[in-house]
């Protein structure tokens, strides 16, 4: 059985942590502010989390994904826990271009178009600032 | 401008509703017990809701979710929020089985393989029961 890529991850920018969560910006070719937000036990599903710790998490959410958008200017933000092949519970906020690699189709189309430019520059900084404003 | 189709539905197995947001059982062939939860109101993204109401609609997106596992013990359970051609507030509820249309592929994928059986029987009642029990 591979080792969890979440519970050990070889390279991630992580923007922002607590106890309970991280926020990664991702590296993905065609997407610009791609982040998620990994709970940092292994839990398999949302819904095994407590209220207090799910309403912790999607506050988190929240705070990344208003950020990018405030940032960005998305045409519009997708949210979403899938970990169908890594069961370890994240959360992707990825803002969506007219440009970007699978618009308006979503990100996991196999078939990727296109490209972004430097979007993403200075995102991680102002990421940090946001989580750290709200979060503590 | 089209209206859109979640303020006017055309059809829709509502399985519970309250004032802020409702349960629908989707029709998606390759899928079996497929929900979408719907924000009544017509707003574009999850951080545009304050705290308590989105704190609502997660504890009713986690209800969702943790029925559909005791219901159909899936292999793994996919949560998100696109809505990049749709954007009013929703979140789908997938329940993923290794015989599903995309298994392990997310299920966006253009290409969608096999079909699956009978498991949607008797879902929309238990997800009902499952509901008024915890929310009302």
């Amino acid at each position: 059985m591979a080792a969890c890529s979440y519970c050990h991850p070889e390279s991630e920018i992580v923007v922002w942590q607590d106890l309970q969560c991280r926020v990664i910006l991702a590296d993905e070719p065609g997407f610009t502010g791609w982040c998620r937000v990994v709970w940092q036990a292994h839990v398999r599903e949302l819904s095994d989390l407590n209220d207090v710790a799910r309403d912790h998490l999607m506050r988190v959410v929240s705070v990344v994904e208003r950020t990018l958008i405030a940032d960005l200017k998305p045409a519009k933000m997708n949210v979403a826990a899938l970990g169908t092949a890594s069961p370890h519970l994240h959360f992707h906020v990825i803002p969506r271009f007219a440009d970007d690699a699978t618009f308006p189709e979503p990100v996991w189309l196999s078939r990727r178009h296109g490209n972004v430019g430097a979007r993403q520059v200075g995102i991680a900084d102002r990421l940090r600032a946001a989580l750290m404003d709200a979060l503590g």
